[in-house]
């Protein structure tokens, strides 16, 4: 059987000793981990994005995997830290929603609490090298989840904004801004009942866009709309970038209409 | 025997869900496969940069390891994805040309169209997860590269622009800008008949430069030539940014002459 | 057993191809051998970066991993490089002492210059790939360090700010900024007799600043004063940026005063 795999997503960002030290601790327990970053360039303290990051990456593993993220403006609070199961994925979490939006419903969801399970010694400040790490290290060993803590049944959830129709339309928001400048939405392409012919993003009007299946059906620089990989409608500039050309962020608004 | 090597170079970045849903896919497939990060900072789209940072990475490499390369602006276009062999490494590339400044013939080249090797839908903006994912997951697992599709003999070449003799000197380009902001030229060390007295870039005469081994052969801040570690000509700022001092990019002009 | 570990940390950044031509190196020479990445953040040429970045996450690995340094301002001219081995840990540094922060005594210290157990041709700027990656992929083969070269008793050493004992206070100075802003310093926590009243940095003074546990004891963007993971005071702004905030960098000086 092939060594346990152990995946990292935090926004750490990798200039400082942060990730090496959690390498580390893990390998000092279980030598034999296979460590793979995910990601450690979330935006500081964006558990928004990380949960979009989640959601779109974390189903495509096979479900042995166990996943420590760390983006956690509440550490050292009494915010707690989850261990959870979740469509045979196993994830170790801070309970601040950053999982919830990942579309399933978790199979157990523990509170991690067991000092056993911990560094000697545990900062205010660091939880992902004296929590997090540790309690991965003893489960790519086997330890029984069950021993990290208490089952529980009610944890922080993200909120998930909902697309709104018009008529002949339908209104809905920038959810992420990829490396790329591409600007993915919350507008299912199921929800787009005809090709769009107005497209409205944070007030401004586009009206020189095309509708395309992907970036190189149209010229270089010009705008599109088209389906994005995860089947929402995406904008983006053909070998450009569309977060600059329209100056927006995650959270404007979009509106689409259909003649 | 060692669990398979796959590294991945790609211009995805890293804050974005990507690389990870590639990594998810492969590992599906292959749970024992061995991911290894070359680069996801190929600046976007940008293939020339991507070439030349496989000609200067894949000859290091043991002939066994699989080499995926994600850096796409025809994704979902009819451009080809290619599987190739050249000097025993194995890449999975699309037909763009980024492979072709490796110095060498390949032993084989395929086109990549079986869709039983694909995921079940496949999407038009993300190959890498729906295509080149599952093709490396498969063939890490030993599949015979042409059950995934029919060998060819004509693919994309990129042009290599090549230096031009002066009298008493060579005129050549900036091919590659390093994270030092060191340049690294066409010009081999080889052309270079006599020690240069006179440097010219993008039409700047730079006249107090160093002919130098190495960088601390020169004060802090001097403005070097050398020869780099691929055996080019080089130019650099001792502990400094030569390309922001000269402000200069890729594709700029130089001109060595000798006495 | 488990397959050797071998980490790596430089600051050649990931766009170009220098680090993936180690990766080629080691696993031309060790297929086995599981890399790991530490960093390759470290801003250009900063020793005093790498330092801190060791001493922070070289102590938490288990004692049987290699780790390969390469900040090394000094590639090509006479600095020596190093194989160390301190309180277990295995280390192959340019010897400029950005190894010497790791608080304990090496057991020993060798000084790495066997030509057989480099590449055939060494560059003069690319010590990475030429003599730390083939020694690293024979170390872990299970190469004896001796082959390697002499042991030596001389080496660079870093010298360590050292925080000043005021009346009723203690002056010390900034030791590393960190992804979040945060500031870290020389300070130890337990050289602290009383809760600070007055805190100064580079200068400034900065009077609305609350003595905390962790950040979300704070309202966000409030400034604040804590001990950091590592034990030493720091300076941070809840879910802000204290660098950006007070326009500090790395060896600003800071005073804190009790009543």
């Amino acid at each position: 059987m092939a060594d346990p795999i152990i995946t990292l997503t935090t926004d750490f960002g990798e200039e400082g000793p942060y990730v090496a030290a959690m390498k580390g601790v893990i390998l000092g327990i279980n030598p034999a981990a296979r460590l793979i970053d995910l990601t450690h360039q979330v935006p500081p303290q964006d558990v928004r994005h990380a949960a979009y990051f989640l959601a779109e990456s974390i189903p495509y593993f096979p479900s042995d995997v166990l996943h420590i993220v760390v983006v956690d403006p509440g550490v050292g609070s009494d915010r707690a830290i989850l261990y959870v199961e979740i469509e045979g994925h196993r994830l170790l979490v801070p309970d601040n929603g950053c999982w919830t939006l990942i579309p399933a419903s978790p199979e157990r969801v523990i509170r991690v609490e067991e000092p056993r399970y911990r560094r000697a010694s545990v900062s205010s400040t660091f939880h992902g090298r004296d929590i997090f790490a540790p309690a991965a290290g003893h489960l790519s060993c086997g330890l029984d989840p069950e021993r990290l803590g208490p089952a529980i049944s009610e944890w922080q959830r993200l909120a998930v904004p909902m697309p709104r129709p018009l008529p002949d339309g339908i209104g809905g928001e920038l959810v992420f801004v990829d490396h790329f400048g591409n600007l993915i939405t919350n507008i299912a392409a199921t929800q787009v009942k005809r090709q769009p012919t107005t497209l409205v993003i944070d007030s401004q009007a586009c009206p020189d866009f095309a509708w395309v299946s992907t970036y190189a059906d149209a010229d270089p620089g010009r705008l599109v709309v088209l389906v994005s990989s995860n089947g929402f409608i995406e904008v983006a500039v053909a070998e450009g970038d569309a977060a600059k050309r329209l100056n927006v962020m995650r959270g404007a608004s979009i509106v689409l209409r259909w003649a």
